[in-house]
């Protein structure tokens, strides 16, 4: 490559640190200079670009977000974490989202094999059971470090939290408000953390020699609002709802303000979100909050220790409790 | 370059195409042979990049979005407006951060000089008044369109709502409902979004034979909430109060349940906010709500029409009208 750079300096009258800076864009070099560079490189077939010689150092600067949405306050938080780890190593975090459609992941996560970005931090799509595109990108260079919804058949590191015992917790919880029927709203698919959600609910209510009950939602509002109203209109209406995902939230609300059920009174809601309005709803949600920013976080320092080479993210599995925010939505009168 | 695909191919005795195809990571070609071509294409000092290709065919298929944060419900809804053109283009969607930071906004634009991304759709941060960074953008080959929070002084294109209008309409709405002494939440700096909202609180105040009374919050929610506990419980209480943006909202709700200031009897809230979830706050928030989606969609329609080389961004300037959502918060006894 110098051969090239030597060849720029020559044909232009330059000196090759002079070039050497153009090339790498220094402030150093007056802009004329550059695009004369830059120009005469282009002839050249040389490519006068801020990723060849970040490749060279190993380094792009850069690493890359995949998330399902950010219309969630729990990954907004963790963008956040991340990115106060990542800004104070000098990097750039780029935030790819996935919509829940693996395709999109898939399309996305193979872009990240040969150098665009240094590390990949990862939520993964839900309803999804192909990982072709993970195993690759865990085989490559590239260090993956998993958060919140992992995918537990790929060996790298990872920052959840105790989802099994939050389900748990959600369900005793209502059990001591005195709720006799309590049903789960889950999604469908394979994703772990609402597996393990669900697995505590159930656990809870056997505990207690209940008959648990899971409805599955969809990513759409409308069916969900349709599902709910079917289930808290009908013959058998729970006294108790979890909700395993924050954006079950609206739905269950509206439905209940809508059809005048009362909450906590005809109904106890507790949901898991980290919505920070949740305390000015009407009534204050009852919370399992995720520490988002702290999970954020500490994805990221893995992955930069990593990085720099210090550690083997097969090993590495950090658990983070969620916290019970009990407000309104699950008082007993 | 096609000097070295032919000796890489010459030295591991393979077709020019195969090197050609496992360089730009083609599925046609095995993993071993890839591996084996990146290998000794590493050892030439050959970047075996997929910039690379892309950069020579001018299109680095990305686009980024520069945005001060996410855990906002207008910027999430644009990001997905954004998304949902970019991904019918073959596009991957990036989206930076600049958590209202001007450094960290020089850092990231100053990357995408050099065909890091194809184009750039951009919310500006908050106090500042430095635009050299914008400008050289706007002087290189990236287009560049603003949406929501422009930079008025960059000649380009932009997407914006009719923010004057908007306040205007949101303080005659008070007016309308009785209030006579109305405050409107700002937020210091040049942000013009900000001002034209301001100053249509203004006109409408003028226009009405009022005072107007212009309070200025910060980035810190406790300090918010010391400010706006101060005003809700002085000596001199605005009946009416008009949050110029989103994340005033939670304070103002915050210190009027904790003071046990009744909404709307004693105090008439509007906001200027696109979150979904203001129908079911205690009590409703009457919004003024943002076209987010809309505004992601046309900004990056704009941006996509650019890159197809048949527009001048000069010239575009789109404004998509905010609606009034009346709830609660703003009705008479």
């Amino acid at each position: 490559m110098s051969v090239t750079i030597k060849k720029i300096a020559k044909d232009l009258d330059l000196a090759v640190s002079t070039v050497s800076k153009a090339l790498r864009d220094s402030h150093e070099i007056s802009a004329e200079t550059k695009a004369r560079v830059f120009e005469h490189a282009a002839k050249l077939d040389y490519i006068p670009n801020p990723y060849a010689s970040s490749l060279k150092k190993g380094r792009s600067g850069n690493i890359a977000v995949v998330l399902p949405e950010v219309a969630d306050s729990f990954f907004s938080a963790a963008i956040n974490g991340i990115d106060s780890v990542a800004h104070e190593k000098g990097y750039h975090t780029m935030v790819y989202l996935t919509h829940e459609d693996i395709q999109r992941e898939q399309s996305i996560v193979r872009e990240f094999r040969n150098g665009r970005v240094d590390g990949v931090l990862m939520s993964i799509v839900a309803n999804n059971a192909k990982y072709e595109h993970l195993r690759e990108l865990c085989a490559s260079d590239v260090p993956l470090v998993f958060f919140d919804r992992v995918c537990e058949e790929i060996p790298t590191a990872s920052v959840i939290t105790n989802d099994f015992e939050s389900g748990y917790i959600a369900a005793q919880h209502l059990i001591e408000k005195g709720c006799k029927y309590i049903v789960f709203l889950s999604m469908p698919g394979e994703l772990a953390i609402i597996k393990h959600r669900q697995n505590g609910y159930q656990q809870a209510l056997q505990d207690h020699g209940m008959q648990p009950c899971i409805i599955y939602c969809t990513d759409s509002e409308d069916e969900n609002i349709a599902i709910l109203d079917k289930l808290l209109t009908g013959e058998n209406k729970p006294d108790g709802i979890i909700g395993s995902i924050e954006k079950i939230t609206i739905p269950v609300y509206t439905v209940c303000h809508s059809r005048n059920i009362p909450i906590p009174s005809a109904i106890k809601i507790i949901a898991f979100s980290h919505l920070q309005i949740a305390a000015l709803l009407n009534p204050p949600l009852t919370t399992i909050a995720q520490p988002a920013f702290e999970m954020g976080k500490a994805a990221a320092t893995i992955l930069f220790k990593t990085l720099a080479k210090k550690y083997d993210l097969k090993d590495e599995k950090i658990v983070i409790p969620s916290v019970l925010m009990m407000r309104a939505s699950t008082h007993t009168d």
